[in-house]
């Protein structure tokens, strides 16, 4: 069986986020279906780095399969020939043997999309958080270096939950200016838990805003309950953007936490 | 009475166009409620700088209006807030006596997006014309220095057809890299004809894929049949950018030529 890595995009509007789920249509099927027609009418069940809510954007999704069919030549683009127009296969390539898109990814890349300012903008109405509160960019600065490295956060994951373990490690975190009006907020951890990313920036939003302090957002970052933290921003900010791979499957396993973001 | 400016944009994928048509979802219908209703319940008559057909985009639109009533507050929020989510009024302002987006119109600037290479963008769906061909930029420039100046337009626009004056006077052309993938063709013109930036981009993309020569198109521009131009490029690709106004109504009036671009 060969092994086999596909990167993938998707405009998260018309899905009901990544995994299947009986009678709504979600990016996995989508793809399952279209990968096993170009093998010639095979079934294909696909791994995934990142699963995502309904809603949620991807820009750098990776999934992986295993199959013993040779495909085409051009084999993405034979794949997006069969798939609707908003989901596209950007490459998809052989992979060392026993690849798995979940268990050899050790960290993942988030962008949520935030415009700013009293106007609402009919362009990015499905693909930005509409804030129209005055943002104090060194607050959410300040908040984005108090996220870098191994922090607890129960707080920002609702409290039912099939996680087992609340630490992650963030790797990277910043707010950048992405155009006048849009600012993106672009993390790397080893992994999320569900909601966690939507649950930061709508805290830091806060934060940006004058609501809540730069002191009591670092303060919820080391196990506080989640009531203390702010609301989940909306899935349509946020973007999955890549992954970084190891050679190989993580010691630590997220099984128990396979949650959507 | 006074007379009002509106700069609108709107996502053009789910308007039938611009302007009012019996039974269709039209930009001028969901704004002349909006402003009527924040008004005060009064009936209220947009005239527009560039008409646009079904699909079409605007991020600089202008249109105008006259009223004796006076508009609150935060005139342009407050619209807004009862237009739907596609399109939305940038600013509104008081405008010089007898102002008219139309009749006032010097120069309309547009944006033609071109997304390039093998593989679909979800994101540019509805938003850029999708050319997967080759595509030489020596060509296109070649081309669009071309367009500077006042040519005869026949080729550009569809051969039954309400216009009577078929010289247009272009000011600006050229290609620019928008982004890595993404092409756009920017061009300012004291006034276009239906179709015309779509029939010449159409034809300008023909060049750029070595199907036809630049010194072919250049003839097209003084007088040719339609039948010697290209296709006519999706509207979802092309954008209203602006309108350069003067102090009065234009001595050449291109009523008889208010068609849709």
């Amino acid at each position: 069986m060969a092994s086999w890595k596909l990167t993938i995009a998707y405009e998260g509007t018309r899905f009901a986020g990544w995994a299947r789920q009986p009678g709504l249509r979600t990016v996995q099927e989508e793809l399952e279906r279209a990968v096993g027609r170009i093998l010639g009418g095979i079934e294909v069940q696909l791994t995934v780095a990142g699963r995502t809510d309904a809603g949620v954007h991807a820009t750098g999704q990776v999934a992986s399969f295993e199959t013993d069919r040779e495909p085409p030549d051009r084999f993405a683009e034979r794949i997006n020939a069969v798939l609707p127009r908003d989901v596209a296969v950007l490459a998809a390539e052989r992979a060392p043997d026993g690849f798995d898109a979940r268990r050899w990814a050790r960290r993942r890349r988030y962008r949520y999309r935030v415009l700013t300012g009293a106007i609402r903008d009919p362009f990015e109405e499905r693909r930005a958080l509409w804030w129209r509160y005055p943002v104090e960019r060194a607050r959410l600065d300040a908040c984005a270096e108090a996220l870098i490295g191994e922090h607890d956060f129960t707080a920002f994951t609702p409290t039912k939950t099939d996680h087992v373990r609340f630490n992650r490690v963030v790797t990277e975190a910043r707010w950048e200016e992405e155009s006048e009006r849009v600012l993106a907020f672009r993390i790397e951890a080893d992994a999320f838990m569900r909601n966690m990313i939507r649950v930061l920036v709508g805290t830091m939003l806060e934060v940006a805003s004058g609501r809540r302090s730069v002191e009591d957002f670092a303060n919820l970052l080391e196990g506080a309950p989640r009531e203390r933290a702010g609301e989940t921003a909306p899935a349509h900010g946020l973007y999955f953007e890549g992954v970084a791979f190891g050679d190989g499957p993580l010691v630590i396993d997220y099984e128990a936490e396979a949650a959507p973001e």
